[in-house]
């Protein structure tokens, strides 16, 4: 019989995985802060339980993946002033395993990972990459920190809504990876944004800027899968911004814990801050081009 | 009768240019700063002018490759002080080409090509992308801003030692795409070695950094050019840092006179400077990680 699976977090990347346990076949228990974004899934067999403790009560296998560290204390640790905790972690049994899918600092994983560790419950810190595109389709890649033997044991889990599964080290090391990932990425991106801005202030067109830098080693995903949107101004949401402001801001926090000096991140998060405070709609991290728009 | 091809600038890019001009066939006159960077060439049957004029006057297409502004500026327009120029924009013929393929300010370009223009010879600012590897397979990429009909003319130079020639506009146009080029390039790489010194401070080793962004939109022409070389600390020069500091600071200067601001860019600027003023040797310019082993 295939372990019931709990999954807190239906969002861009919670609702599909969701889905994806669904039709793999596995018992799904879920929970998210707006209810509503529920109703798809129990329509589709997923059972809604009141509060992230009740998911948890029910899982052998938990999945949190939610948008920020403060969402994730909340639904773990539950309201501190409550007399019996609404958390998950209260919840959870003795041999059932915490997959912690969100991405958070270090610090609060390696937290998380010890308040399992006193339950008896096992725990991966578990980031992932692949977008939405990649939540749909099931090919979403894993950075986790943990066991080895712990994820034999989750991987016809994660098998149901990812293709990779990178051990990386002890706890805290997905989040570690993940955190570098994504500051490189805004840079990237951030990157790709003052050339273009430089290029077409001194009167030449985007289209020959992306031209040239195809043919050379100037290439990456960030100029196949952003630049495109960015040269157009549209920025649908495929990754929001202001999640990625937030990655950048623990990267930043991570590097003034180990007194590294992060340059031309300290630059980039000013211009993404500066687009997020001016930005009256939700968009994809690329909008920090519209920096150069004003 | 092919055509007389002059060529000034025998360093990384220009010596291996020449080889392949000399193979191709085409009778090459050169000089260089430095005498001795000649000898291999006039061995393989160039001819070696006295001065830039030198090489000017005898040759139907010229191409200067030097290493900077200033540099350009001495060939081009000669010593200031002397009698007779022994600047090559004097001895160049009416009808001639002047290709010019250093790495300048746009400005610059104008300058020189309205220089060219009174003296009815054609200009094109023609800088190249591709590295030491492209120059000597004779398969660099060139960034040109000029006439359609003058690139026509002279394709077959160019073909001798490229392979793509990319008509971007009006002269100053080739240089305005090789600035926003390399300041995309030294951020990536910046933004590489920011990502590696977070990840590496908190335990997690390279590798396993490698790993992950190989699988991710993060991958790109740096991480697969660069960062290895990066990764076990290794330097040798395939474009030397000094040349790409040179290059963010004309990228700089660029924004500055367009009014466009570029944080990371200027972040990145004192990152290699900082590397630049503490290097003994002549490094690539992937040793901007050096600035976080200190």
């Amino acid at each position: 019989m295939k372990p019931t699976v709990g999954l807190i977090g239906l969002g861009l990347m919670g609702g599909p995985m969701g889905r994806n346990l669904l039709r793999a076949g596995f018992p799904l228990v879920v929970w998210n802060r707006t209810k509503a974004k529920a109703d798809e899934l129990v329509r589709e067999g997923a059972k809604l339980a009141a509060d992230p403790r009740g998911v948890a009560e029910q899982a052998d296998v938990l999945i949190t993946i939610v948008s920020d560290p403060a969402a994730l204390e909340e639904v773990l640790f539950g309201a501190k002033d409550a007399g019996k905790s609404s958390g998950a972690l209260d919840g959870l049994r003795r041999g059932s395993t915490l997959i912690e899918s969100s991405t958070v600092s270090p610090e609060l994983a390696r937290r998380v990972a010890a308040a399992c560790a006193e339950r008896g419950v096992d725990f991966l810190d578990a980031p992932v990459t692949g977008g939405t595109w990649g939540a749909q389709k099931g090919e979403l890649v894993f950075m986790i920190g943990g066991k080895a033997e712990v994820l034999e044991r989750v991987k016809p889990v994660l098998e149901a809504v990812g293709k990779k599964f990178l051990l990386l080290g002890p706890n805290g090391a997905g989040q570690t990876v993940k955190l570098g990932m994504n500051l490189l990425l805004a840079l990237q991106v951030d990157a790709f944004a003052e050339a273009l801005a430089l290029v077409t202030s001194a009167g030449v067109p985007a289209e020959k800027l992306m031209e040239v830098l195809q043919s050379s080693m100037a290439r990456s995903g960030v100029l196949d899968v952003k630049a495109p949107m960015m040269v157009k101004g549209e920025f649908p949401a495929s990754f929001p911004l202001r999640l990625m402001h937030k990655d950048v801001r623990l990267a930043l926090e991570l590097a003034r814990d180990k007194g590294v000096t992060l340059p031309c991140g300290a630059a980039a998060y000013a211009t993404y801050s500066s687009v997020l405070n001016a930005s009256k709609d939700d968009p994809d991290f690329s909008a920090v081009a519209r920096f150069w728009k004003r």
